[in-house]
């Protein structure tokens, strides 16, 4: 049994079969591979895309979902081991994925960060309890990594600009007013490098560096392929040659629950918004965001509605590829 | 493509063609009409009429409905073109309504006004916007009308009472301790009066006549059929002779974003309840309301268990009106 | 027309039946019995296990379900008869009612007692109105008894003892930091009484002995079977001798809408955890729990990881022994 918590667990090659298996899926919809198949989509945290591209594509494929939002419609849950339970949660995570195991062939789940402990953040202890105490296999809909999300960007990528090795792939910080967190910018030069690119990250100080967790992975991605990975704070230097831009926000971790301060230095980067002029200065580059993006301070609206931003294009994958892995993750139960 | 914002944009026998059809899904609830089509059902107020209708008449026909709550459950959204998106939006409406289209077949829209700033509520703006950007059709679920009740409302007239042309219709304006907004009350006379009846708008004084957006279109209707549009005060004149009673209460639009001195006004008028007395200066009417209602306020349990009340039968009309109207904006999809 | 509200109004053999079948479903899941269907979940409360089998299992089914929380995401109910309803409440059950016997087949109801009135809760109004004013079947989600959870309860014993008559049968109460209902605690008894089994009630006090409602169904039942009904304060008298050990929490009776003396007297009685020596005292007890379960308050990590605790088991069986009962009420339609 396999999970799918984060692309690092998968090789290049059986990330490529899901890729290539949902541009089958686009141009034949309706199948029956979840025939019979009940798949659980518990949400911690908001949802436009995820949500609707998980329920409507599970049922494309002749599956049931259910989608549960825990400490609101249903009960919150425990996930320290041997706790005693006299605070909040009113039940613990090994009776909640034996139960949910008992009813579901699959567990999906999106639990952000907190921003509160990095070290609680880094151990993705959420995903990883359900898919210790589960007898299903675990899809990440988004914790501390978007591995979902990947995918859906990768296939883009190969749609616009087909075999990506060699390519230069910038991931810019941009600013947001509130300090979001970095899944997708982990998993954004984790894939970009697994699939062969050189890969800068252009952020603002080395307050807005990602977790080394996360660098060290595209690090040495890059190194197996014999590409760069380069991290600047230099606009020019970031943007200049890239031939894929991907933007998203994130809040510095050197400021973990310490929200006041961190503002204040963020507060300073406004200039780091995606605009025509940045574009300008790149080798003709595809423009892309996971959504949801706020225009004028992420991107501008010349940028959102050019044809090089392809930020619709990617969440319409969003679809295809996670019906391509649930297929897969499911095919030999 | 055709969008169903307002019955204005909809001929008669355009309206008549669903209405027929409707009563063909009465008698053969379950088709395939929208096999393998998916709909997303947007609220962004309370619904159980709309939603349940509109979920299980969706499934009826063999389609995939999924149901969100932007703001609750997925991410708030920006309606203002070339904003600076610095405030609660986390995303704009072109790409959702983008996103969306790439995943759904048909997009439904509940978006009450919001009874701050008349203009903004008149644009119609959430659903226009959805209708501007995305690429699939949009329906309206209740912004400032309500045309999917208006098609219940009117299958119900016409199985108690056959041809509407010439029968006397009274639309009364009913209390509520809180200033309603005037969707149902606007698409009342619009759609009684394009189906050939004489319509009463009965309201306690000048500060309660709807806005003449809608009763120019109601005037415009009966001019062209030859049939009357009268406002009244005067509650027997306005039951005198009416062959169907619709009752709704809504804010004085005079007061709009002032409801303290709106509610002093509105508590005069409790009296217009609808109760067998002013029912008995009918022509025998039958008597209807969209629901919810308040009993007791709006109208008395007497008259709401009354045989001649159809609310119940007109709210089960719902759901094959919509299951029509669906099948007909996507069947040459 | 039945409805499923409390298993007082349905015979051991027809509850047995039900059983039967679920074991059949058990082996072959996907059925059409429900096809067609559509069954309205309406929850006052939140939920995980109750929404995600009945869900699933209807659509296992055939069946189409639709998900409501009234004042949530529907609009509030009011259950008094004649009631001005100047207050919260937009619509009255009646319409409620009869507006979804319009639209569905079935409505299940979860609507906890609130712990304000005891002679309210005691009327069980919510789920007997619904019954009362719907023209379909209603199914009891949880109101001052669970009976769909008697019926998993059930099936799970039957699974792990056989034929449970003359069987020694424990409830005992547990502590937790909030004045639970008694809804699972009054199934508890009522159900094992009828199965035939010796019934002890273990309680800390008198003020915390189940209303005489439900003790004097199960002291009847025992009657009627030639076993015993006991109630007890001394937990190892509890414990002794038993097959079968139940927890559950629940608040005193006597301090109805009263929450900070019955908080003084409730924390008295943590000791009352099910923990590995308790069930030493037994004669090899299995043990259930209907969950949520908070660990190391109501039972011990080492109770609930161990073989003999069979509450997951019993909460997959929910699953089964609904999809049974659904069937069992539609079947003539």
């Amino acid at each position: 049994m396999k999970n799918f918590i984060s692309t690092s667990e998968w090789s290049k090659e059986e990330l490529q079969d899901i890729l290539d298996y949902s541009k089958d899926l686009k141009d034949n919809k309706f199948q029956e591979t979840l025939k019979n198949k009940s798949i659980a989509l518990l949400f911690f945290n908001p949802s436009m895309r995820t949500r609707t591209s998980f329920e409507i594509g599970i049922q494309e494929l002749g599956g049931y979902a259910v989608v549960l939002h825990p400490g609101k419609d249903a009960w919150p849950i425990e996930f320290k081991l041997n706790s005693v339970m006299d605070s909040e949660s009113e039940e613990h995570i090994i009776e909640v994925a034996g139960v949910l195991s008992e009813y579901c062939d699959l567990i999906a789940i999106r639990a952000f960060p907190k921003f509160i402990n990095l070290d609680e953040d880094l151990s993705d202890n959420v995903i990883n309890s359900f898919s210790k105490y589960a007898s299903v296999p675990v899809v990440n809909m988004e914790t501390i990594t978007h591995p979902c999300q990947e995918l859906a960007h990768i296939l883009t990528l190969q749609e616009q600009l087909g075999d990506l090795s060699g390519k230069d792939y910038l991931l810019t910080w941009t600013y947001h007013p509130k300090p979001l967190n970095t899944a997708v910018a982990n998993s954004s030069i984790m894939i970009a490098s697994k699939f062969g690119m050189n890969v800068k990250l252009l952020c603002p100080s080395d307050d807005y560096i990602l977790h080394s967790n996360y660098t060290s992975q595209a690090e040495s991605n890059c190194k197996a392929n014999g590409t760069s990975f380069t991290v600047t704070h230099d606009i020019e230097e970031g943007y200049s040659g890239a031939n894929v831009v991907y933007a998203k926000s994130w809040g510095s971790l050197n400021y973990y629950g310490n929200p006041e301060p961190e503002k204040l230095i963020r507060d300073q980067y406004k200039h780091f918004i995606v605009d025509e002029n940045k574009i300008s200065m790149t080798d003709n580059a595809i423009f892309s965001h996971c959504l949801p993006l706020r225009r004028n301070i992420k991107a501008t609206d010349a940028v959102m509605d050019a044809k090089y931003c392809v930020a619709v294009q990617e969440a319409g994958n969003r679809m295809h590829v996670q019906k391509s892995l649930l297929t897969t993750l499911l095919k030999d139960k």
